[in-house]
């Protein structure tokens, strides 16, 4: 199976997935219009390409992991791109979080020239994202998605088919909206049981494992309780940038998201504060402000 | 270790904690106002007390599990309570959701006669005590809980100690806040991704497991999917009588709950929509009215 | 018309309302608990009652004024209270803002020895009552109301009749619900528009007067602009007070009011970081201090 | 003074400002791309201009009234647009309500030809603007608000400079949020009322004219009185687009605006349940629906 894989976009995600793509036994011939990433990633083992055109001539498949959708634009249509090299039939995953129009346009501009664009978003982090743990949120034509199954497992340890082009996407708005919940309401509750008493370490303890509990309660809570917001995980950006593409989302759906509104809120009062470039589970530290909240014992960082 | 349990409250949750009682190796006398719930606690192999003072005079420890703060009242104040029976140094286990300031009244007229009341709130439901899944949040006297913690454990498998009297209940709170939200949001999802044409089955399966999930989603997700409300399981009664009592401790707290009041308050329309007695997932059925949208597919059951 | 008026709670509210009765032109006889208010009462040109009793000896009408439900229980059913003199048919009017269910116990203690309460609450704050500016929300015993309506005219410049006995309640909720929406989303504009470059005073000056103005927002937004919170006004206790009381009220006929929690919230942070005993426009400090806002020139008292 | 003004976009509201100036006594040469609406135009007594550029060429000053920010852009730089014709120093007021980077773009745009775009959004509709009731919110050079502000009057009753380029939308915005949250909030009140037994009528009247009240409690509330969501009024439309920009605008800003968001949650409700093309007061449909009240007496018409 000696495939060889075209990787567009090494950014902190996307070298983690590279990475773990060569480690899988893959050739992977990466690009990125930043040099210096592109040296990193010659280093982990990669070859570079000179263009999205030039890793699509030398590639089987390719993978997108892009910050915009106009970097998705010129990935695919700007100069050297991909669509003026490839091959027919070429199948190119598309990784990023962006708005279902910008990739439908990406899907159309390539389909012109006899490539298949997967809509394949990704849930977690850097850190999973090395631990090979994110989970992919394929869709589009099912049998091209079948075909790459086995190079999106190179980077992801959950793949999922879930529909037609764009329901990626929309199984994405779905995770974020549970995360950002999970992530504010783990704060508020921290924040009224240490209001009133509660020591906030017990309560993570009793609350973890329980019926009671989430996946962000257990591992963003942990953060809240020793007030470690500088830990690497997600920062504010992200959330606070996927909220628009939400919010619009679900506008155009006509569809109320009341809790999820309640819930960014304090997002925008937390970046406000200072805490962006925080771990997001900082949001703790803006509703301890609003109730005039001061812990006893210091951070213990 | 052939000590004798007192049950006071034989309803829903508590005819399944005495019964794991008696199943545990205690002798279990029970009472309830209700001839008919004394009845079947026999056939369980439990004796029956003829009133709170006669459980209280039979018995080593105490166990109270009533439907009001006003049923509290009676048990330990009223004709043939608490007060006039039992002996010096008695612990009673405090097992309700109520609010603080009841279960301190309690407290005090009970200390008056030399007996420890312990407020000792649980988590769970009829079908989690029924496989002695409940969790219990100790609180008060920590020598006293230490001394029952044997007994406790005859109906919960997740105890804890959290702090002077009243902290069980705070705990509880911030446990309901978090199952309320959790559940709601849940449902914000599923109706967000049936809107924009995702399969509800898919949502809970891609979801379950995921960094995004949560007990209550993969637990009452799984009943939105199915739309399968009748289950035994914890209709709406619970939650909104407990959210006053929250409601009231965060006010008391100066703290605001903004997620919260978001989250609960679909659960009033589901209920003025006719949902009151199925459980507590149906809030989706609210939001898919809210939304105007009608499933493909017809319920399973 | 030489009628004599009793007049029961001689505080912020009630002395200026007496004051209004004195300046129509009847006779009042008022009572208080605090022999202080009753001297400052009889300074304005009143006289005084021994208790509640002696007052409905000697009054044709009864105005009640009261802090708590206690001690509207206390003035009716206590010792030497309403319920031991005055006389058959005599017309009590209950004007503070209590749970529908204790006026209706007031009303129904005092219905068996003839006489007959009637539920009038009123809009307004202190400054209002001196111009006589209360509105009256009256309800209950209609051929009652109309008997009185003259009496309520003398401490109120807008009167109705809005129902049964409770509806006067009712309606306070409704007003006081628009209120509290009113004032917070007045500071909700203030804070957006000066994050974003805008001059409070014109923000208030353009608004003002406009489609997209409110009561709340001219009196209270001139407040915002000057941070002027120590005005005489209306502070954070009585809507705090009232909170509850919607909240129950709204829950009893499950009715959500997502709006008006949502509104609520910024109330306790206000008051949690120590604007409590400042004008409820205070409210708009809090949401500066969330969205991280420094206003340029300084305030100017 | 016999000036000439040019006005783009005679659509709904276009079409009332253009008669008022033609009333005041300008000369008016309208444009519009539907051949139809020029039609109707010059039977009011305007005369019609064949582009853009024509339009500027025989002009004064312009106004332009443009249903969208495309057309905004094909105005000014499209074929026959602003850009190629006109004169120096013509000032052109963009009365539109458009993200203000659109509108600097095209300010920018039209700088580079020397000619002075405002931003000058307009708050009202259709019925105000035909009473020439609308309000202005003049920003950009303010020396050329003070040469226009004559014309500006020939279609407002009331208007202002707010300040630097921009400043009118984000008054603009500030309107809308208050706009949009009074009429929710009145709805929220109207069903709570309703559910709990008062008459809707005797809500509006009592609460008219009350320090609680707003302009949209007053015009809107009487609408939900009456159930009559089809007259000509505002609907759904306008405030849905509008709330993009808003919601934008305030994430640029990181300014929460939780009242806002919960206000707006049920008029997606209210769209999806087929309300779209009602008076956006229809939102009390929605709650009713919600609350699940119906009313005893039927609607009037």
């Amino acid at each position: 199976m000696n495939e060889t894989i075209g990787f567009i976009g090494l950014g902190v995600l996307g070298s983690a997935m590279a990475g773990n793509l060569i480690k899988t036994g893959f050739t992977v011939i990466g690009h990125d219009i930043v040099l210096e990433k592109q040296k990193a990633f010659e280093r982990e083992g990669g070859q570079s390409g000179a263009s999205p055109r030039d890793v699509g001539d030398k590639s089987d498949v390719i993978v997108l992991c892009l910050p915009t959708s106009k970097a998705l634009h010129e990935v695919v249509g700007g100069k050297d791109g991909l669509l003026e090299g490839g091959r027919e039939g070429q199948i190119v995953l598309e990784t990023s979080t962006f708005a279902i129009a910008d990739k439908e346009s990406a899907r159309d501009a390539l389909a012109a020239t006899g490539k298949i664009l997967l809509d394949c978003p990704l849930s977690g982090n850097r850190l999973l994202a090395l631990k090979r743990k994110l989970t992919a949120f394929g869709s589009g034509d099912k049998a091209a998605y079948e075909a790459v199954k086995h190079v999106i497992q190179g980077f992801a340890h959950r793949t999922f088919f879930v529909g037609e082009f764009g329901c990626g996407m929309k199984m994405k708005f779905c995770s974020n909206i549970l995360n950002l919940v999970h992530n504010s309401v783990a704060a508020e509750v921290m924040v009224l049981g240490m209001k009133s008493g509660l020591d906030p370490e017990l309560i993570h303890q009793v609350i973890s494992g329980s019926g009671s509990s989430s996946s962000m309660f257990e591992v963003r809570g942990a953060l809240m309780v020793d007030e470690d917001y500088n830990k690497e995980g997600m920062n504010f950006s992200i959330p606070l940038k996927d909220s628009r593409l939400i919010s619009t989302h679900a506008a155009d759906h006509l569809c109320p998201i009341p809790i999820y509104q309640a819930a960014l809120q304090p997002y925008y009062a937390a970046v406000a504060q200072g805490h962006h470039d925080e771990d997001a589970s900082a949001v703790c530290a803006a509703l301890e402000l609003a109730a005039n909240h001061t812990r006893k014992k210091k951070k213990k960082n």
